[in-house]
């Protein structure tokens, strides 16, 4: 394998599939890059067996040379060392070139770096995806649909399946949930699709998390592939694999109440820091508690207490309070955490009672939906 | 105690004085932050018993009110509480009162804070510091001299003196030098005094880290005043205490050969990045240790080896290379650190052998030299 090709492209790639490698993996050749040139160009492989990440570097983009390959081939060299080495090669282009054996010559200017590859024959088969049902979401809005639900998943493995996002594809629309039973997102939203095939999985939210980090904020159509224990999205020069998690999850539609008793309109930002300051006194206190009254004239108290440092009380001012008056307490992260996921600046808050589970949604917006399970100290 | 004031000027005096505070105190009042006003304004103090820090903020600055003294008084609040609190406060204008005892009302918008004080007559009096030897130095000047030796000093607690840079003062020059016994660095300027005081002290380096975080980038004249056991920086508002090391300062003259039987010279910036490169395959070994190697017409061959990873090999062109043949190796971490701190585009290394410390000085410039110990490999 021999190739000559710009350096700013190759660490793009390279830090693209890092996002997939481990250095806590049990199979040692994962903790390295594969690498293979072909005629075409160069494809870089990471993967930690769970997500896959696979970059294609074309050897000629818009009529520019990218790459040079003198002879195609293959090798893996260790992630670790590789990536660092490309970032700070002295000049734009790089050679590499797989000499005897396995050993491997970067070359860059007037500095040469030899590294002892492993054998690619090795490197695990990436799944073979037959790509019969394929539907398309913009880039951007994938990224806002996984950025409102992610952090909802839980961080616990008592019950792996609630780890993931439970994805449900049909008539057109993609339903994302997570939920940690405390709190639980929802975001929908309309995909192109040509079959009207239906789907119901459930993907891990650190493969989600890992996704959206690679994608490039634009509108670009990324093409979802589901199969039965893979799914796998394919934008420009990239496929992203990953496993989907086993078993039920669990049915949401039932938490969400179709019926409310106090509906209160606020602005989300003033809302966020109102509940951001009382969360400082409310830290040392159990599960970072604050409490929420509605009082007269449309005015909120939030407040919270921790008896050896001091208390807080923060009144807000709401456009509108309707039905019945209400004293309720809430984690203050999971409000935060869920108001920071609506865009809009208003946003209706819907209760039915001190004890039960209430929701929160911009208003004039039915697409998201976030509901947060109130803490007993009433 | 009851005054108005401006938040973002009590958000910066408190960033100021937190740099000393420190929750792993065995002195429970230290960790809170004291606030005493006065007709004149608003003073507060942390500390943690070996840094202290005083910031002022005046009632009036250039004919704009910042303060408005209701009463007089003071109290001390904890501190991570107190920080946090102000910077997230609604309005531009904070008002603080010691209500009934100690309990302290911070009011901001419809936002209100009650924290419980402690008692400021139990809070530490700062040292009392006889003003009567002053040198003065500009900020700027001041913040390059740290950033040069300060990352010198010795992280070990092995040799209590060298964890601290020695400051020598005589025939209006100031001269900082540390050590940790494998490398040093020296920088001394011209200083303004009035007195012809000599001294030599040695200030903690945690104290001068923390120092220059504080002082803004300008050419300002600080006052220094240097007693026994105290060192006191006086800057616009801002007053900073540190308490100096005790015991005696080794001898650092004699470690700094005056001759030389290799010189080379070469551009900063492409030697330190061919040392950063190097580096990249010397750090499992031991000491993250690379080559240095004259070869014919001026180049120079840097290279490191990990057996089990790879090595490398890189070529530098000098500006010239006078006197013996040298092959050395030392420290890649060491070397980066000191052409770090070296400003101009060139340097000159002199070399005493491959046994002997090392010298690195900008060409033209006798105000700053990084010494460097090899290590034997050859």
């Amino acid at each position: 394998m021999r190739f000559i090709i710009q350096r700013d492209r190759l660490v793009q790639s390279v830090q693209d599939v890092m996002k997939a490698v481990t250095s806590r993996t049990t199979i040692p050749i994962l903790t390295g890059i594969k690498i293979v040139a072909t005629t075409d160009g160069v494809t870089l492989t990471g993967s930690d067996s769970d997500i896959s990440i696979e970059s294609f570097i074309p050897k000629e983009d818009a009529g520019d040379e990218i790459a040079e390959i003198k002879q195609p081939g293959a090798i893996v060299l260790q992630a670790k060392f590789f990536s660092e080495i490309v970032k700070k090669l002295p000049t734009d282009t790089v050679e590499i070139h797989v000499e005897n054996q396995l050993q491997t010559v970067i070359r860059s200017g007037k500095s040469e770096f030899k590294l002892n590859g492993l054998d690619a024959d090795e490197y695990p088969h990436l799944p073979q995806i037959k790509e019969e049902n394929i539907f398309k979401i913009p880039t951007d809005l994938l990224k806002a649909m996984i950025r409102q639900t992610v952090f909802s998943v839980s961080t616990s493995e008592t019950r792996p399946i609630l780890t993931g996002v439970n994805w449900k594809v049909g008539n057109g629309e993609l339903t994302c949930v997570a939920t940690d039973s405390h709190r639980l997102a929802l975001r929908k939203a309309r995909i192109e699709t040509e079959a009207d095939e239906s789907y119901n999985v459930v993907i891990p939210g650190k493969s989600l998390g890992e996704l959206s980090k690679i994608l490039d904020d634009n509108n670009d159509l990324i093409d979802i592939v589901i199969t039965e224990n893979q799914v796998l999205f394919k934008a420009k020069n990239l496929l992203f694999f990953s496993r989907l998690l086993e078993g039920n999850y669990p049915d949401t539609s039932k938490l969400i109440p179709n019926e409310s008793k106090t509906n209160i309109v606020v602005n989300t930002k003033d809302f966020l820091h109102a509940i951001d300051r009382a969360s400082l006194l409310a830290r040392e206190g159990r599960n970072n508690v604050v409490k929420f009254t509605t009082i007269q004239d449309g005015i909120i108290e939030i407040s919270s207490n921790t008896p050896e440092i001091g208390n807080v009380v923060e009144e807000l001012q709401s456009q509108s309070i309707e039905g019945e008056e209400l004293k309720i307490s809430f984690s203050a992260k999971f409000m935060m955490d869920a108001l920071k996921t609506l865009e809009g600046s208003e946003i209706t808050i819907s209760f039915t009672g001190a004890m039960r589970p209430f929701v929160i949604r911009p208003i004039n917006d039915d697409s998201i939906l976030q509901l947060i399970l109130p803490v007993r100290t009433y």
